[in-house]
């Protein structure tokens, strides 16, 4: 299991591997993020509300349950206001 | 943001506090691990099959978005073939 830090560790992430890929779980602190992706990037809210950002498109809310895709190769940018927790998938 | 670590790395969380209260997005590796509650724990499987026994109860099994309670103090195992991730809600 990997543990990612980012951002002086407002950003962190447990990796593991599974049937379907490599995936993260994390937490991320209040504040806004700006990531680059090198494959695609399915993003699930586990917790808390996260605002997105994809090259493109306005800024929008996932809540728990909800989720965005993040095409390979972008920077998207992320904001919450309170910590949300997330699962990210690798495709 | 707290990185907790159990069992020789093969469970791992990061802990947060939220509107809700205390919380925590983990990954457990394959593996069987007993834990002990101070508090009641609300844990939802987030990715993989998590099996779990709470005492007087048989071995049973969640999936994503699935879940179970812990009561406070008591011990509890879980169980998973493949890597699991899992949210945790402390009451």
């Amino acid at each position: 299991m990997r543990h990612n830090r980012y951002f002086e560790d407002k950003v962190q992430s447990l990796g593991f591997t599974d049937a379907d890929g490599d995936a993260t779980v994390g937490v991320i602190e209040p504040g806004e993020y700006a990531f680059g992706t090198s494959r695609q990037e399915s993003i699930s809210v586990v917790a808390g509300t996260l605002w997105y950002r994809v090259p493109g498109k306005p800024w929008l809310s996932a809540g728990p349950g909800e989720g965005f895709e993040v095409p390979a190769g972008v920077t998207f940018e992320v904001k919450a206001e309170g910590p949300a927790a997330y699962l990210c998938r690798y495709r």
